[in-house]
């Protein structure tokens, strides 16, 4: 078992995942990070050391033509060499309404109905240590507050499925995204690059190539220093809501028309709750109107109990009943 | 009364500030920030807005040789002019010793003697929204944790003083180094410039001078951001340490002779506990022990219940007792 093996399946244990007669989907954009993760979880089921179903899930979200479809056609190489089974999904919505929040919201959404489909327990994404101090930045940067300071955590519910369905991030706690490069080319694997990581007008990249360099000036184990603090704030901050999914920033909706925008709010609602029953064209229109109201706080109401909320111009998903957890719990 | 002036009444009201009947100590380093507070509450008092007596206190730490009596003077010209009452202190420590830690440790333990000699109920500090912003940064960087990205507090308890002294800072939710500025210039007066600015090998002066310069580019209000954030964190965690005063970091002391060490040490105690009663030789050795031991996590008792305690190499002050507050309190 190689080193980079061992230290996924300790944090697989502190994670409490389980280890057999269980189906996990590996979310697989074609980057070296998910790229790794499938890899050494074929390889651990191989020394079994686990023995779970794997299904890679790759959403192609058609954003940058031919390269889109080389990295499908690279991930198909790789599940048909080593028998892994694949999902795939493709993007409904027009190129230019496919910026990065709502690309993520189609992809959340097809992978939590894949889970559904396949009864899957849990959806691995590749998140490594660096994404954790990049998010850190990123929300620090945006003056999102305490809960979006503490980050993403490795473990949350992935919509509101029974049996529930877990999005587990396995490498975030240890792995850095260098390592991720390494273990691919043990393999002599060509791993994918994200044309999108070399424009730096997206403030992720350039947090990556310019604050984070600077930042190494003042401490060199900076990208440690803010994975910790965010994990800090985690243990401090227990989430106020019982947060199934991401937050939608209505600034960045201005470019769907008007079927696109309804087609993207059916996404983010089945992202979040699971599916779309009980989901009628009036509650899609609600949460239209409340996106174009000037007010914050306004709170539209879904069957099941759930709601929207408009919060600091962004849609906010959660429960009717909002309870407070106390600090231990 | 000026625009900055019903500002800086608005914030003391906001504090819960006494109007009449009390004594306040004004720590006036000489440059524009702590001359602008000096002036703005003389001004006030001589608009009978307020009926405090004011006692501007000044130490000199002598770390700049001629300049250091320059700022000595020019407070002492400014008090003069206006019949502002005035207490200085001098350091006595050698000036190599003399470092940016160790000084703030002899400032703070002589703010808080003169404090209690006049029975002072709060001694003011001049700490503006851009300071709060840097010290967030220097938190972050340093990888300090939640409480130290909570950074500086409006109030704290200075010492443990019967009847009670604050600390406060009147600057902190509002006003900007710039405007403090803009209003030492309304009166003609020249503040001083601490030199030391102009030093970057200082961290705080690169996050003043590279850092925040760069994060300005990714959002134009980021001091107003930190500065909000330190305040909402400060909202989500309360104290966890009924804390009265700075830490002390041990990695600052390799400078100290034996008994510049012993010295300090006996500032940093009274600074934090309020003065030096019972302590005798064998807790300053004990402290002294404790910084040369290789673990965290031990305690060293002091008489009165107060402990101090070396967490992650820094002296921490508190009471024996750590009652954990609940979030609501």
């Amino acid at each position: 078992m190689r080193k980079f093996e061992r230290q996924l399946i300790t944090e697989w244990r502190r994670l409490e995942m389980p280890f057999a007669d269980r189906t996990i989907i590996i979310a697989v954009s074609g980057g070296a990070d998910s790229i790794s993760l499938l890899l050494a979880f074929d390889e651990l089921k191989n020394q079994n050391k686990l023995n779970l179903r794997i299904v890679a899930a790759h959403f192609n979200h058609h954003l940058r033509g031919k390269e889109s479809d080389e990295d499908e056609s690279f991930i198909r190489g790789i599940v048909a060499a080593r028998k892994i089974e694949l999902a795939t999904g493709h993007s409904n919505l027009s190129p230019q309404a496919n910026i990065e929040q709502n690309a993520r919201i189609e992809r959340y959404d097809f992978l939590q109905q894949t889970a559904t489909n396949i009864q899957a327990h849990a959806v691995l994404t590749a998140h490594t240590v660096d994404d954790q101090a990049e998010t850190f930045l990123l929300n620090l940067i945006r003056g999102s507050g305490a809960q979006g300071l503490s980050s993403m955590r490795p473990i949350r519910k992935l919509g509101n499925a029974e049996p529930p369905i877990s999005l587990v991030r396995p490498f975030l706690g240890w792995a850095r995204r260098a390592e991720t490069e390494v273990y691919c080319r043990e393999f002599s694997i060509d791993y994918r690059s994200d044309t999108m990581n070399d424009d730096e007008s997206f403030t992720r990249v350039r947090i990556r190539k310019i604050l984070i360099p600077l930042l190494k000036d003042f401490n060199p184990n900076i990208v440690e220093r803010l994975a910790d603090t965010a994990r800090l704030l985690q243990a401090e901050l227990p989430a106020a809501r019982e947060s199934t999914g991401e937050p939608l920033d209505v600034s960045h909706l201005g470019s769907l028309n008007e079927t696109e925008l309804k087609q993207l709010l059916r996404a983010w609602i089945s992202a979040n709750r699971g599916h779309l029953r009980q989901i009628e064209l009036k509650h899609i229109e609600a949460i239209e109107r409340l996106i174009k109201s000037r007010k914050s706080g306004k709170t539209i109401e879904l069957p099941g109990g759930q709601v929207v909320t408009k919060e600091a111009g962004r849609l906010v998903f959660g429960k009717n009943m909002v309870e407070k957890r106390g600090p231990d719990n």
